[in-house]
Parts: C-alpha cells; structure tokens; sequence
C-alpha cells in the first residue's frame, strides 16, 4: 500500500473539485500507472454533496482510484497526503468588503495550513486554485512552518495555459508549437502576460506575429484577454471556469512531479526569493523548471522596461495584498 | 490531417457534455497518442453558453486537442464525424406525460438520426447517453439507415460499472478484481443487473459473496441500489450525475474501439438480435466482447429462471418504449 498517493482537494463538492477529481482518478496528475486515495475535504454544509462527489467517484470504477475518503475536518482530510489542491475558498459576494474576503480566507488558510503542518507528509506539494490564490498559499506557508515553503505553491498555469491557448490561435498553429509563455506575479488582473520571452514554431513571438494586425493584437488586446478570460468565461457560461482551472491544477501538479521537457519551462505562483528584483516573502508567478520533484526559478531573462514596469506593478499589489491578510491574521 | 478523429458531443453545453469533452481530450476515448477535433453540439438558446464551453476547452492548452468546432446545425455537427457520444435530451418536467417526453426527444433523436445518416462517416460509432438512451438508439438508428445499427448503441455502461464498483465495495477488493458484471436490457430501472456470471477474484460472486448477510446483500440490496443509483446521486447532490455518465461514455468508447482483454465482457445496450430469447429489433444491454473495433454478444452464458423471468421484464419495457416512440415518430 506504500506506493499508493494521496492527493487531497479541499473545496471537493465544489465545481472545481467535481471537474478536478475524475481526472486526477484517470492519472492526469501522476500518469496512468500510480494508484490514487482521494482525500476530499469540504464545510458540514457541502457533506450530502461531497457524499454524491465520492459515490460518483466510486461509480466510475476507474483501475487507478484505490479510494475515496470524505472529510469535514481539514486535519483529518491532511493525514499522510502527498498532494493537495486547495480549491476551498470563499468567494466575494454583492455588498462584500475585499476586507471582508480577505477575512474569511484567510480564516480558512489559516486552518488548513496548521492541518498541513501537523498531518502531512513533510515533502507534501500543495498548489492553491482558489482565489485570492497567491496570498492563500502565502498564508498557508504561513501557517505550515513545518512543511518546506517551496511545497507550497499557487496555480497561475490556468493564466498559462490561456496565454499559450490564445497566442496559438492567433498564429493558426497547435498549442504544442508554442514555447515558453510567461506569467509574472499575481493570479488576478494585474499578472503579466510576457511574450518577449516565448517561442511559436521555434520563432521569437514578436517575430512570428509581425504583421502590422498581430503586433497591435500583441500590444492591445493580448494580454487585456487573457487577465480578463476569467470574467468572460463567467459571462459566457454564467458559470465560473470550473474545468479549465482543474485541469490547469493536474498540470501544473503533473509537470511539477514529473519535470518539464529540456530548455522549457511553465508559470507557477512560488515562494519568491526576490529573483528580477521582485519581492520577497510573497507567492509570485515566474517562469519554472522542474526537475526531480523540485521547481526552480528560471534565471537571466532579459527583461524591457514596459515589462519591467508591469513586474512592479503587480509585485506591489502582492505585497499589499500580503498586508492586509497579515492584518487579518493578527486580528483574528 | 486525415489521423486526426472527429468527435461529437451532442449537448455539448449541459453537464454530461461539459463533464465529457475534458476527459475526450485528455484521451479517455482514443488514448494518449490520438489527435482529436471536438464537434459540440447544443440547441440555439444556449450558444452563448456552449462558446464558453469552447473557450474553456481550448484555455485547458491540451496537445491531443486539435481544434472546438461548435454547432446549433445537427447537419453541420455530423460532418465527417468518427465517433458521436449523444447527450441531447429532453428531461421530463413535473407535469410532463411519459408520452410527452417521448415525443420531444423522439423529435430530437430523428432528426439526429438524419444528420448523421447524410453527414457522418459511414462507419461512425455512436453511444446515446440521453435517456431514454435505449430507445432514443433505435430511433437514431431507424433515422439513419445508411449507417449499420451495430454501429448505433446506447450507454448502460454507467448501470455496469455500479454494478462493479458494489461489489467491490461489498467484496472489499479493488474494482479491477470484479470482472464480467453484466446489465442487461433496459438502462431504466427495470435494468438487471446479473450476479450469476461475474466473478470477483476469480471467485464466481456468489461463491465469494457467501456470508449469509452478503447473500441477503445480494438478493435485497443489491440490484434496487443499482438501478435506482442515478435517483440517489441526484437526492445527495441536488444534480444529476453528470461525471459518472461522462466517465462511463467514455469507457464504452473506448472499449469498443481498442477491444476488451481476453476472457472479459463490458454491458453495452446494442441492436438485439435475440439473443438469450429476447426481443429483435430494439436496442438491448447484451455482455458484449470488443475486438477490431467490433462488439459481438457473449453467448452461451445459462440463465437461471429468475434471471430468464427479469431479462422478459426488462424486454417487454423496451418493445412498450419502442410502440410508444414509433407511435411518436408517425404522428409527427
């Protein structure tokens, strides 16, 4: 039984957590040989449903699902987890303060950071979905002293992914033609989408996108598309972007366990350790390379001065969001 | 190009289509080497809601995903198409006659039919998910007579693996060790699901499940918690069970396109050819065996005269549900 993984996703009965589950139960976080427990956690108020979750789950039959164990105590939903997903959130509601927010989830990381600390395995990975996502998983670190703060990360790969989605669809080519997107900083409307950086069929973006209509496409409408994908999905769908962030999570699990290919690399909110002059102690989206389980900030990227701006921008929302949810935590 | 599979999902918008295309594109159906191009089909008042379905498939960045065509045209969705997985459907409304349910998706499963008859591959391989999945088969099949009705199924896949994930559970091993469940005739709750010929770890069930509290499982508990699993699902989520059916759709697919293992049998509802004295003419849940792309009715299999007096029962329904439909289809 040794072998088998835990994976944890916190917010289970939730719209992410129903997207989320089935495929880390068809191996798209660990590949399609690793056995899987799901630990799914969500509020006393959600157990009915998070009891359909798992029989759903279990209904499925899938070879590599060993288990589906339901809890409403986030300590007991942490024992011996190698993996989490932290999709559990509080979202902000008509008439909400972004104090208020902030308040209630910071509540909630507080908590789950102290089950982390006292249940999970020391080298478990964490990656944070639910929003204010950076600063969640600050917090979490926070609150987990005695788990690595490397383990503990924020999704921006959902960011990512859209970023690469689009510029893809722009040039007519496969997704997979498309190298090396960036996003900088913070999961929210400030993050920065680069393009300087990446490649599309091996070819510099700026340079494969250089007709007269793509360069304004690249200067005007890119990056305002994909900070603001979120809000038009919700539109579209009158739905939040449930299956587009899960799957983002598998990924950004995936290739955090298993490595990025040679010379590639992906966006993940990680601990900053003030890399390109960006602050320190925050959750900060740079671009990663992983290797043996392990991510690693890419270095010497030469970066223009609008891009430079922008880092700071969104690098000092980060550091102020961290105020107020260390406010929160001291007047808790 | 001409690798790359086409797939339909016929409402492509509403949950099971949602829960579906993500697992189709990550390879549930093909495996992870096929490209794929995704039709998704819905009805005109939600195609603001089906582009979100699309934006989010191609924000996921999936690199077996070519491209997300979406239709209101069931003529246009049809085009060319591989594989169709069928989730269009009128659910009954509170006031709503059986007949009246039947009228509308009878209305919808002719005109799919049609399109599929003048616009699909000719050796395109179809599953209808939508209930009553049985009968909205055989009036797709009747609509689209240059297609061969083997090639027209319907999902009792989802009915199968309940069956074994039960029995599973009861037995206490993994999924993997209960093989050859059978469902046979209706995906309704006159469904029978068969113990006789199973076994779990080699064990015939019966043998296995030898307790006396595990028989009184058996032959109480178990078949009613089978067929009315979907009515439970929806009392603890408040919602249909959108990824059980969408998982199970695929493995239908997936089994029948790449085979089932030697010595093994899935339940799929096919064109009945009498088998085991049942009814010709309708579409029927046989233990079916999958080979080159093929499925053909495990035969031989003795019944007992319980199981002869249920499999009448559920045969008759579906003759009943046929005169119904057709009723349907020549008052239209």
């Amino acid at each position: 039984m040794s072998n088998i993984k835990r994976v944890l996703v916190t917010g289970g009965a939730g719209q992410i957590g129903y997207a989320l589950s089935p495929q880390i139960a068809r191996g798209a976080i660990y590949g399609p040989e690793q056995k899987v427990i799901l630990h799914l956690l969500d509020i006393e108020q959600s157990k009915t449903s998070l009891e359909g979750v798992k029989m759903e789950l279990l209904d499925c039959a899938y070879p590599l699902l060993v288990d589906v164990l339901t809890f409403t105590d986030p300590f007991d939903a942490c024992d011996n987890i190698d993996v989490a997903v932290m999709c559990a959130g509080f979202p902000r509601k008509p008439g909400m303060e972004r104090k208020d927010v902030m308040e209630k989830n910071v509540a909630i990381y507080v908590v789950h950071g102290k089950a982390l600390d006292a249940r999970a395995k020391k080298d478990v990975k964490v990656v944070v979905v639910a929003n204010p996502a950076n600063t969640n998983a600050h917090i979490l670190a926070k609150s987990a002293p005695s788990i690595p703060s490397e383990n503990i990360t924020a999704l921006t790969r959902l960011d990512h992914n859209r970023a690469v989605s689009q510029l893809a669809q722009r040039a007519d080519v496969h997704v997979e033609d498309v190298k090396n997107g960036i996003i900088w900083g913070n999961h929210s409307s400030t993050q920065y989408p680069d393009v300087e950086h990446g490649t599309i069929e091996g070819k510099v973006i700026e340079e494969r996108l250089s007709a007269d209509e793509d360069k304004s496409w690249l200067q005007n409408e890119f990056i305002p598309k994909v900070q603001q994908r979120g809000a038009e999905i919700m539109k579209m769908r009158g739905l939040s972007s449930a299956m587009s962030a899960a799957s983002a999570a598998c990924d950004h699990m995936r290739d955090w366990i298993n490595g990025t290919p040679d010379g590639e690399w992906v966006s993940m909110g990680v601990q900053s350790d003030g890399s390109y002059g960006q602050p320190r102690d925050v959750v900060y989206s740079f671009p990663c390379k992983c290797q043996n389980g392990k991510w690693e900030i890419v270095q010497g990227l030469s970066l223009s001065d609008v891009t430079k701006a922008k880092l700071q921008l969104t690098g000092d929302e980060l550091v102020e969001e961290r105020s107020l949810a260390m406010q929160c935590v001291h007047s808790s």
